[in-house]
Formats: C-alpha cells, sequence, structure tokens
C-alpha cells in the first residue's frame, strides 16, 4: 500500500478500511530504515496514526502543521513523498531527520530544539487573521517539550486568538527519558482521568441526590479542595484556567476517531487542546519496553533490538559519568543537574548512586543554569551537564545568573562541536563564541580522556568560580597519555617543540587532528610545534606571544565558527601586542568552521567536507609555508 | 522613626502601631530620593508594607528573601542599614539600584532581569534540604515577571520539595506598562474573586437548597464550564493544579495582616504561593493615576510629578518609533512585536496607530523572537524591538528559530551599549558577540538619527533576511547630518579621508565620540581618517583592507566587550589577509569595553571611566603614533 503513497494527499484516496494496513506498513519501513540507519525511532512509532489522521483531516499544503522537535515528524515525510530520503536518512546529502523547508513546503520551521512549536505556530495563526485568509494552523507537541519555559510563555499569548487554533499535546509520558516536574504530574492524572470520570460523576449524583444532606455534604467536601476538584472538576482545567479550550484524553492510535476529533475541533473559532496519548515505540514491543533507548538509536538487529557495533571505547560522556561519580564521593557538595537528558550527558549513573544530589529540571536549561546559580550561592558545588546546543538556550541566565556574582557552578559541556546526524539545529559550534564573550566564565577544552578527567577534578575541586569544559561527541581520544601536565588556570600545554617553521595550537578535539597534521608536515620535512591550548577562556597569552616570537607560522585549530573564536582572540592579541614593537611579525591562519550552518552528516564526514582533517589542513600550511619562503 | 532602622532587624524593635507610621517615613523617604535621583518609583511605593512585614516575619539574615526584577528591593535596603546609599543611588560609585550580595549578606543574588527568582530561589531551598537546616525562603515575584517561560519552569520543579517554601505573588496588576496574556486575566479573576466568591456562595446555595431540581441544575450548568468554575471552584486552582498551596488574594498594604500571613505559612512544610494584592505608586497619588510613567523615573517635581530636566532632543528610541509608524502606512505586512516593553521602546505609537498589527507578548523574549520567526514564515515583516540586554534571552531562538532558515525579522536592539543606571545587569555591550556568532545574521549600527531611520528603512523595505539594528539608549546624535550615502549591504562609509598616519573605524554610538577623537587629533597635526563602520556584520573586508593598506595605524571604536566584538574581526581579517602579502603592515588599536561587567554609573561617567570619550582615546592614539615614528 505504501506504494500507492507518493505525494501529500495520496493518503486521502485510501478508503478507512486500508488506513490500519497503510499504518502497520509505515511502521514496518520506519523500523527497516533506522534500524539501518538509524535515527529516532520511539517517537516516529508512536505517531504513525496522529500524523496520518492530521494528514487525512487536514487540507494540505493550505493547512499548516508544525511539528514540536520536529524528529517525530517521519510519518509526515513518507506522507508527503518523501520515502527516498529514507534510503540515507541523516547522511550527509541525504534526507534530513526534521522537517526543513527548503525539502518540502509542508514543511513549515525548522524543529529541532525543544518548546518553540505553540510560538511559530501562532505567528503563523496572527499572520493568517491579518491576511484574512482560513487556514487550520495545528502545533503538534509532547508533553515533554511542555516543560520548557517557552511553551508557557506562547500558551500565555494563545487567548489573543479569536479563531481556530489547534494545539495538539501529543502525550507519551515521557520526553526523552521519564518526564518530571507537576505539569507531568498533572497530565497523568488527565490521563488515567477517563475511567476516574466516571467514578467521580457517580459520586456526585449520589451526593446531590440526597435532599437536604446533599448541599451541606458537598460544601463540607468543598472545604478539602482535592476532594471537590475529584467531585465537580472537569479534566483539563489547567488549560481551561489558562484560557483555553481542552478535550480529551483520546487515544493516539486510533486512526478513525482522531480524524473525526480533528476535523470536528477544526470547526471551533477558538484554540483548543486537543490531548491525544501515545504510547512510545508503539508497535515495536522491545521499543515499548525500553523507550529512553530507542528514543534515537544507531543501527541496530531488527529481531533483538541489539545495536549492530557495539561501543568499543569509551566516549567522553563515560569518562565524564564515572569522574563525577567518583568525584562526588568524596565531595558532598557536588549536586548534579540535567535538563531532561540524565542518560545522554551520562547522569544517569550519578543519579542511581546519589539520587539525593542529582536534579532533571525538564527540558528546562534557563531554569537548570539558574537554579544551579541558586544552589553555589547557597554553598553547593553544582554541576550541569547539558549538550552544547541546548545551552544556547541559557546564555542570558550564564551572564546574569551565574557570572556576574563569580558563583562556582560547573558547566559541562557536552556535544561541543560537529554532532553529526541531527544537523543544522544540533550542531555544538558556538559554544566557544557565546561562553568566550561572557566575563569571568573560565572555559577549557581537553586534548583526551585523561585531560577530561583531570580537567574535571580541577573545575569541582580547586577552582572557585564559573568555569565550563567543552567536549565533543564520540569516542574519546586516547593519545598522548603521557601528556599529563598539571591543570593550570589559563595555562597551555605544549606537546611537542619543533623548528622555527610553525606552531599549531589546537583546541581540544582538533588536538588528535593536529597529531595528524604534525605526522603530514614531518613527512615531508616540516618540524612543526604543537600546543594544546587547554583554555580558551581565558588565552594563554605568554604562551602565545613566546610561539609567535619563535616562529614563522602561527596556526588555531577549533572546531566552532569563525567570529568569537579562539583564533580570532589569537589574532587580536598578535596585532595588539606584536606589531607595536620589534619582534617577530608571524603568519597566521586559522582553521575552524566557516560562519554558516553545517548540515546533517557523520562528523568525520562533515570534517572531511569542511577541510579539517590532520592531512587537509597539513596540506594548506604545507602550501603556505611554501609561498613564504 | 526611620532615624531607629539602621541595620536589619532594628524594625523589631517597634511596636504594632508603629508600622503604619514608618511606612509613611519610608514612603516620604523614598519619594525624596527618587524625585531627586530618579530610579524605580511605582514598584517600591507599592511594597512598602509587604518588604517590612518580611522583615518582621522572617529571621534575618537565617531566612533568605529572594527578590525577582530586584528594582523592587528599595525597601529592603533602608531597612537593612543602608540608607547613606540612596544619597547617591545608581550614580557611579553609589548604591546599586538592585540587591547586591557585595552590598550586604542579606541580597543573596543579582536580581535585575526578570523571572528569575524562583529558580535561585530553589536553589538555595534544595541546598537547605542537603544540607539539613531550616531556614525559610522566599521568592518575591511579580505577577509581570511570571509571564517569562522560567518562572513555569521553576513552578514546575518546585513539587520536589518536601518543606517550607514560599512563592509571594506581588500583583500590581501590571509588569512595567499593562499585563499581557490569559495568566494576567487569570490573576484578575483571583484579585476581584474575594466579593465574587460570596456571589458565587450564593448563588451555588440557592441552587442546591432545591431539593429536586437542584442537581439537574448544577448538572446543566455543568455543561457551561464558566458556569461551574464560577459557582464551585476554589481560587488559585492553576496553582493548585501546578502542586503548589495557594492561599490570597491578601491586601498588600496591611502590615499586620500580611505579617501574621507570613507567619503562618512559614509553618506549613509544603510549597506555598501567597498571593498579595499592592498597587503600584501606593500613596503617591500621581504614580498610582500612571504607573507606566513612574516605574522608572528621571529626577522630578514631587508637587506636580513634572520630570526636572524636560527632553529636549528626540532620543533614538523616538527616532526608530516615528520612522516605523511612517513605514507601516505604507507597508501592511509590518507587525511590531514587544516584549513589555511598549512604551520604553518607542512601539507604543506604533501600538496606537495599528492595534491589530501590534503584541505585547509579556515579558517573554523567547517567545517574542520564535513568534517572530513564524510571522516572517507565514509573510509578514515582524519588527521586534527589545532592549539589547534582553535580547540574551532569545540566543537560542534567533539561531534556531530565524536564522537557519534566513527568516525576514528585523530586531530593533535598543539600549545597546553603555546603559547607566541599571548597572551590571542591564548594560547593552555583549550584542555584538552575540549576534555576530549567528550565520545569516546582518547586525548594523547607526551613526546618527538619519543614520538609525535609514537603516530601518532599509532593513524592512529592501533587505530579506534575519537583520539586527543596535541603537544606544538616549539622545540621538544629529551631527555629520551630511553624510548621507545610501545602505548598501556590508558597505562601510567613510566619513572623511585623511593623511596616512591613522583610520579610525568607529561603530555606531562610537561615531560621535570620534569626531572629537579626529579634532583632538587634528589639533594635534594628525589628520584622521575616519570611517562609519555601519555593518558589524558582514564586515566591509575591502574597506578595511583598503584603510589598513593606505594608513600606519588602523583604529576601532565600539562600546562591546572585545570578546567576540567588531575589532577582533578586523585583526583577524589583517593576521590573515594582510600579512601573507607584501601590503603595509599597519600597527592596530581596539577601544571598546573591557571583558568585565560594568557597574552603575550614568553613560558619560562610565565613558570617562573607561577611557572611552573622544579625547581619552585621542590621547593614546596621538601617544601609539609617537612610539611609531
Amino acid at each position: 500500500m505504501l506504494e500507492r503513497i507518493n505525494q501529500v494527499n495520496d493518503i486521502k484516496k485510501l478508503v478507512p478500511e486500508e488506513y490500519p494496513i497503510l499504518a502497520n506498513e509505515i511502521r514496518c519501513f520506519l523500523l527497516e530504515h533506522i534500524s539501518k540507519n538509524g535515527g529516532h525511532l520511539g517517537s516516529n512509532l508512536g505517531t504513525v496514526e496522529l500524523t496520518m489522521a492530521l494528514h487525512l483531516a487536514l487540507d494540505l499544503p493550505k493547512d499548516k502543521i508544525i511539528f514540536d522537535v520536529g524528529h517525530q515528524s517521519y510519518t509526515h515525510k513518507i506522507l508527503t513523498g518523501r520515502k527516498d530520503g529514507f534510503k540515507n536518512l541523516r547522511q550527509f546529502g541525504g534526507g534530513s531527520g526534521f522537517p526543513r523547508p527548503n525539502e518540502d513546503e509542508t514543511d513549515l520551521v525548522i524543529g529541532g530544539h525543544s518548546s518553540t512549536s505553540i510560538s511559530s505556530a501562532l505567528g503563523f495563526a496572527t499572520a493568517r487573521e491579518l491576511k484574512g485568509t482560513d487556514e487550520t494552523i495545528v502545533a503538534v507537541i509532547g508533553d515533554g517539550a511542555l516543560s520548557g519555559g517557552m511553551a508557557y510563555e506562547a500558551l500565555n499569548n494563545v487567548g489573543r486568538l479569536k479563531k481556530n487554533f489547534i494545539i495538539i499535546l501529543n502525550d507519551n509520558n515521557m520526553s526523552i527519558s521519564e518526564n518530571v516536574g507537576n505539569m507531568s504530574r498533572y497530565l497523568n492524572q488527565l490521563r488515567v482521568g477517563h475511567a476516574y470520570n466516571d467514578l467521580k460523576e457517580n459520586v456526585k449524583k449520589t451526593l446531590m441526590s440526597i435532599p437536604k444532606i446533599g448541599p451541606e455534604l458537598t460544601e463540607r467536601i468543598k472545604r478539602y479542595k482535592n476532594g471537590i476538584k475529584q467531585i465537580v472538576l472537569p479534566p483539563g482545567m489547567w488549560f481551561e484556567e489558562m484560557g483555553l479550550n481542552y478535550i480529551g484524553p483520546i487515544d493516539g492510535h486510533d486512526i478513525k476517531r482522531l480524524k473525526e476529533t480533528i476535523e470536528a475541533v477544526k470547526e471551533i473559532d477558538e484554540p483548543i487542546v486537543l490531548h491525544v496519548v501515545t504510547k512510545k515505540g508503539f508497535g515495536y514491543p522491545i521499543a515499548e519496553k525500553y523507550p529512553e533507548k530507542f528514543h534515537g538509536v544507531s543501527p541496530f538487529e531488527l529481531e533483538t533490538g541489539k545495536a549492530k557495533k557495539k561501543k568499543e571505547k569509551a566516549d567522553y560522556t563515560d569518562v565524564f559519568s564515572s569522574k563525577l561519580v567518583k568525584l562526588a564521593k568524596e565531595n558532598e557538595k557536588i549536586v548534579a543537574i540535567s535538563a531532561a537528558m540524565p542518560s545522554g550527558t551520562g547522569l544517569n549513573r550519578f543519579q542511581e548512586e546519589y539520587p539525593n544530589r542529582f536534579f532533571d529540571v525538564g527540558i528546562a536549561e534557563e531554569h537548570a543554569v539558574t537554579f544551579a546559580g541558586g544552589l553555589a550561592a547557597a554553598g553547593m558545588k553544582p554541576v550541569v551537564a547539558v549538550y552544547s546546543t541546548f545551552l544556547q538556550r541559557a546564555y542570558d541566565q550564564m551572564i546574569h545568573d551565574i557570572c556576574i556574582q563569580k558563583l562556582p557552578v560547573v558547566l559541562a559541556v557536552d556535544r561541543s562541536g560537529l554532532v553529526g546526524a541531527d544537523g543544522e539545529t544540533h550542531q555544538g559550534i558556538f559554544d566557544t563564541s557565546f561562553l568566550t564573550s561572557i566575563p569571568n566564565m573560565t572555559v577549557m577544552a581537553p586534548k583526551n580522556r585523561y585531560e577530561l578527567a583531570k580537567m574535571l577534578e580541577f573545575a569541582v575541586e580547586y577552582y572557585d568560580g564559573p568555569l565550563a569544559i567543552k567536549y565533543p561527541r564520540g569516542t574519546a581520544y586516547t593519545g598522548l597519555k603521557e601528556h599529563l601536565a598539571p591543570i593550570e588556570i589559563g595555562k597551555s600545554e605544549v606537546i611537542k617543540t619543533g623548528d622555527h617553521t610553525v606552531a599549531i595550537l589546537a583546541v581540544g578535539s582538533m588536538v588528535e587532528e593536529a597529531v595528524k597534521t604534525v605526522d603530514y608536515l614531518g613527512e615531508r620535512g616540516i618540524n612543526a610545534t604543537l600546543v594544546n591550548v587547554r583554555f580558551v577562556s581565558p588565552i594563554d597569552k605568554q604562551c602565545i606571544l613566546e610561539q609567535a616570537k619563535s616562529h614563522a607560522l602561527l596556526v588555531t585549530m577549533e572546531e566552532t565558527v569563525e567570529q568569537g573564536s579562539f583564533g580570532q582572540k589569537v589574532a587580536t592579541l598578535l596585532m595588539k601586542e606584536e606589531l607595536g614593537k620589534e619582534g617577530v611579525k608571524c603568519q597566521f591562519m586559522n582553521f575552524g568552521i566557516p560562519d554558516t550552518f553545517v548540515s546533517h552528516g557523520a562528523p568525520n564526514v562533515l570534517k572531511e567536507h569542511l577541510g579539517l582533517t590532520g592531512d587537509s589542513m597539513g596540506e594548506k600550511i604545507a602550501n603556505k609555508i611554501k609561498t613564504m619562503r
């Protein structure tokens, strides 16, 4: 049946009896491709019927669907004729794992980060009212995304609308890991509310039917607020009190009912929250059982659910995770905070060991950072582990609630640099720019696994102020293990002193590439100096100037955009300090990410593409040296 | 009586009959000093009794009070022995207008930006539970601040606490201007709820007392949810459904009742929201009548409320405001968005002219930017007017929801550079760093009022992509009005060509200072070249390289921190492009804000202090030139 679905609205040619068959075929298609190439599995299996129902009930592309955290848009991609993209999904040049307006006109906004959909959809709805058109606008948002503050900011503004506006709350009682917070508990109450409601109804009827005592009884119960809630409160009152109409909860795997409900709510000229309950991983029992593990997956065996390639070496996340657990054993002030990513950041181990000192705050990076500031001001030593791309959310909080007061918060910035398959929305290529712009923020990057452990120890045990350690995704580098110079604030580490031709200053992950560059140059008779930068802020002025004076060419290497980069700091230092004196006027090259967004693709493929491999940089340096002679 | 209040807890020596007298004296003290020096008036007059009650009911400094947007902490400052700071409040070297931990141990966190207090307080409360101490922790948050998403993120995490935790909702039905959104309407319902409740009670009793029809009637009304809410819902259900206990609303000017209530809620070992209704400007009738005007004030006459110094010349905000209104007349696609600052950003005029195209989203910068992205994706031309310091909140949204898709959103970045009296938390000195780090973001800065108007026209009418125009607080520069070169993307404007000694590249507000520098140098026989940079991103490489080739010294001037600055971009360009060739190797100086936070003080005083006046920079340049000869 899937072969009949080749463009938008082809699904409307099916008869209702065929819907479940198509749903099944889509599920098989998803399992086949995601097990082969990796991708987001659980959320996509959970939203097959919901997405089909949306396509059936709406008039696309006139009507607009905005997916929050769009990694659950795979069925939408299939229904809009993009099956082919799954052959090399999330690979360089292949289909994106997120909605992309340049892929299809039904993809309206990039949706990679969480909690943005209601704001975006409200933009579309407002434009509709100003233009006087009548399309239906739907935001599809997960219950996890509802813990993000900007979703609430948007809900607070929805009441302005006088026309139809549909927020579909795709509720699987999960963000990526277990959902947290009061809102989550609240939704759970609603979710189980149906059976409950019948009971309440009975209780109430019974009470009220007693002519004289009834009112008095009800009155007495009213004093116990929970009591009165159980008796007379319609479900969804939280939303109702926010000025939204609430409908639900309804079964998110019943296509027919979903379709009819969406068709019905389309007719209501007011904002509506439609609460749909789905099951993450639906139809693939292993994923239903282990929803966190099957949120985003590497290629795996369909029969067993086991990853095809076993992780052989520890990645940086593992190193961080085990070191922090060790440090926390000795130091009771250490507390750890995650924004809905305990497993991704490796804090799940900390959580197991020290449940009272671990805080998963939900998808709420702003709160996470300011909460850490409060903890630090009260004498604790908080470690916030967060992906580089999500830390962008807390830029103001780092300035305002951490750095002005120089509070000793440690930011463990995971997935710094190129992250690969998630693409533009998730690359961690801005952290040096935004972190180093903040006064009082110390920023470090380790060259290998051993140095990450040392840096974490330095941050937690010896340093008293805001400090970020940024480290990349993937296998932790184990080379250069003999280089163990003690960590000293603002000091680089010279790995190798060459002759006077070229000195390479490499940041974090790029030290590994720089070693290859040094080899490449060595094979061509160039004996390069290699410096492990360690501190991106403050920079090691003395070391940089020494290298500049003693070498004809100074080269910086880093995995970040140029604007605000370490390279720019070095160039500025050279211009300010060097040229005014009679010192050496060395040449300069900086390698990094060009100032553009970087699409999806394996990190090594992207590095190749961007000319950031050891050999590629070596070749350019060698050519530069030729022109200098 | 005020003379008896010289340190924390002195207030406890008063007898209850003296409380109103002290309140009155504090009010007179505040009026006297704020009318003389300026400051935040309305919010401080509104919280005199609440702050007194907190000091009476709590055990300071053991107990902790965290003020949200701490500009309402003046009474707290008085009660902790800091009357003297009011003599030169918010002036350079004088008392800060916000809580500052380095001023007093009862000031726990910097509170300048909105909606942070619950997160910070939750940090203190969590630390308390881990340490096993028993202090009371209170967050004082305004209803306006409750529209910020991170306040909700924090509320969502409060339920974790098992002990006492007090959130005082200081509700004056205002943020700075009129409050917006569903939450605001909701609070209004609660506020008027008391009288209302009696009515509801009667309605209900009447209904219920009818033996047989009663239940049926109630049942029918239940179908109309508003009906049922009015009949049986206890107030504060929104908070209750978030897992918080709600108490209130209570009169925020009744010290005795406030004190008793706080003492009572201290004993409850659960999170509590205490809803206190205050009146902004209370006790000063002119401020009560015009609360927005008296939120933050310049020195004014106490009798009339009139500003002592009348604004004689237009400031940049005025220029922006009137130009946008004009442009919007011709272009119906223009819509304007403010985050609770329609008056501060000058959008109030737009609001009056085009109410349907104006959106005040509350204190919700994240939503504001993503909402603008949605509007732009739907074909509108949104202009978001926002203070530089508050735009920090939306860094991720600019990347994720605007720039990846190159959506044509115009950011009018007001208060860029040194803002003066508000100090560290409000200086707009990071915008070049964070804005230029984002690919696809064009960033402009006008030299004078005429250029701001031209740039706005360029942004709205001729440019199709993300664009920010940053302009400073204060009187708009009217010099150089004859320099009207058309705006061209990425192109600077040469104001004056001198000899080959020095070329000055000045950004925005610093062009005015640079003119003075040119004069200073001219008087000393140095004929400087002056370039108006116009585009901070993308930079005008051709112009910069030309100036570098034809001058011995290149100087940059800007009102931002060095890391990520225009100066760093210029230095990098010179290092990359110049030194590899046989071209001129010019010297380099960059003037800007050092990489530190800048405290409060008048902008001109701060500029003097930082060496950023025309003469001061001229002197340094002249000295540098001497060493070069």
